[in-house]
């Protein structure tokens, strides 16, 4: 409860420390020494006293417990891998709903706030259609096209996890309250930012490198030339996610940022089978009982030793393979039951008893 | 005469001898050999007799002259250069309207027949817009995006080329005779079938490879899956022309074609700016005086000895340089009055005075 109580603390601070706090963290540094070499760096007269961000700390702990709110900490197994991989991951995800839907294998959907009905209808039905397929939608939880890929999985049935620019408590826009309730019941509304904290213009961009982080592809629908879902594309790229995008009208300009990702590359989506297509999941699934052929021949599992913690660089530097190939991988070996994460971004190979 | 008779002759052959009598013409045998040849291989009872084609043939001529539609044949140097360099350029382009126009720098804009509103409104916008930039706007006078295109570019004052599936003074659809009488004006209807030939289904498909022929990029506008448009775009890419698509709406199936080209590497449309800058024409224009000092070093012009005629083999030969990059630097030399062609796909050096 110390280390999470001092995990906390480092996300109270300025967020120009955050970067640092990360790296330090990613280094092995335990939180505490971060919290005191950083907080030893402030101006004497700044308000973050080592005492005064542990009680805050301590403070959101408390308000977090009484809303069950769950925080999962970077250094717990049930920090989603995913998002343990990239450059700047959240120290702590305060979590409503459930904690299990961060770790399974899922696609961001992202767009255009003040959306068209044709963007509307495109989120809705791929979220739909990927949620059907066991995908989990990730998105933000804003008007337009955000909050209609969330509605698309749930109708489906689907798992949905929505990432606020605000504690997962303080809810914006207001009006979305009833929709967050229900991603609870079958997902999850996270959030890096203590219980409490009200949406600030400056924690929208942060907040989309955690949308790509937990997905392992980024869709873009009707993103202008200014768009917010463009930071997320970048964030994406930057952590070795696919990107892609859906095409649309040239006259209106409400698709300049779209198309202006499909000319850098991002893949084209029409439907949801170009985007299982793009992360090999086209077609039907392989049976269950494929699954361990392939597994005793698998490059990753035969560089671990069963029940020895890995970490992934030691992973990729073993198998010569990417983060970007490798962490798919290691989503199927884990639906697998092959691997399972033990915490801090590493995994362990699962003895098998057949 | 005789040559053109003998030309004339070849293209009312049966279709299927057509290949080869293009592949004998650009090997450099003589139009009489050629048709001797082949007409000989024809069954006996066959209505291709030599004396019915040649009389056939001059029936076309004296029918065309008679309504002021001229015979370009393949071995005159108002033949446009880039459709000689094609596999299988026509033997004769018969031609209303200005012949010099089939020689500019041209763009084909292409698409569906019953095209949707925004469709036409772009096929329109941007001919209207590369026109206005000098560009000749190739098209084949259908219904929806290939009309709007030509009327885009009459709009702007521009030039326009209509490439028929039935002789020129056969008009399909009937409706479009006063849209090619305007065309006419400023630009060409040219057909590769003789004068009275009426339209015929499998005469459109061969037609396409004309359109691409003539032009250095093709831009398909709301394809089907199955339209016609990806013919020309199949043709353009074996010309080794620029491939060019507009996205649109992903929900109507109207653009299953356009973004399947999109998928395959096909650069994305927005505006007339995406074309020339695909083109190099991007920006503003060289100034005159820039171009003359450019061609004293130039490769292309550094192999040619003035006033001696060189095939295209033997310029990408020495530079090394394909004719997907060839044929363009040529283009501008010619506008430049550095080049001129002679015919047979051939071309001399003009000796500069200055």
């Amino acid at each position: 409860m110390i280390d999470l109580v001092d995990l906390v603390a480092l996300s109270v601070l300025p967020i120009k420390c955050w970067r640092r706090a990360l790296d330090a963290l990613r280094g092995g540094e335990a939180p505490a020494q971060i919290l005191d070499r950083l907080a030893g760096h402030l101006p004497p007269d700044n308000p973050f006293t080592l005492v005064r961000l542990r009680s805050d700390a301590a403070a959101g702990i408390a308000r977090a417990a009484r809303q069950a709110i769950a925080p999962v900490a970077w250094s717990e197994a049930a920090y989603p891998l995913a998002l343990a991989t990239i450059a700047d991951p959240p120290p702590v995800l305060w979590t409503r709903g459930r904690v299990d839907a961060l770790s399974a294998p899922a696609v961001a959907i992202v767009g255009s706030r003040a959306a068209s009905q044709y963007a509307l209808s495109i989120a809705e039905q791929l979220a739909h259609d990927l949620a059907a397929r066991g995908l989990v939608i990730v998105s933000g939880l804003a008007r337009g096209v955000d909050s209609a890929a969330h509605r698309g999985a749930l109708a489906a049935g689907g798992v949905t996890v929505a990432v606020l620019g605000s504690g997962v408590d303080v809810m914006y826009p207001p009006e979305h309250a009833p929709l967050a309730a229900e991603i609870d019941e079958r997902g999850a509304v996270i959030s890096e930012l203590v219980p409490g904290t009200s949406p600030a213009q400056f924690f929208f961009p942060l907040r989309n490198r955690i949308i790509s982080g937990l997905s392992r592809a980024v869709v873009v629908i009707e993103a202008g030339e200014k768009s917010g879902s463009l930071i997320t594309a970048r964030c994406a790229l930057e952590q070795g996610r696919d990107v892609l995008a859906v095409p649309g009208n040239v006259l209106s300009g409400r698709n300049r940022g779209a198309h202006g990702l499909l000319r850098d590359g991002a893949k084209i989506v029409e439907s949801a089978d170009d985007i299982l297509e793009e992360l090999g999941m086209a077609g039907p699934r392989p049976r269950a009982g494929t699954w361990h052929a392939a597994a005793v021949s698998d490059p990753i599992l035969g560089c671990m030793t069963p029940g020895e913690p890995c970490d992934l660089d030691a992973i990729a530097a073993a198998t010569g393979l990417g983060t970007a190939k490798l962490l798919p991988r290691l989503f199927e070996l884990e639906v697998q039951g092959e691997v399972a994460r033990v915490g801090g971004g590493r995994f362990v190979r699962v003895p098998q008893t057949c």
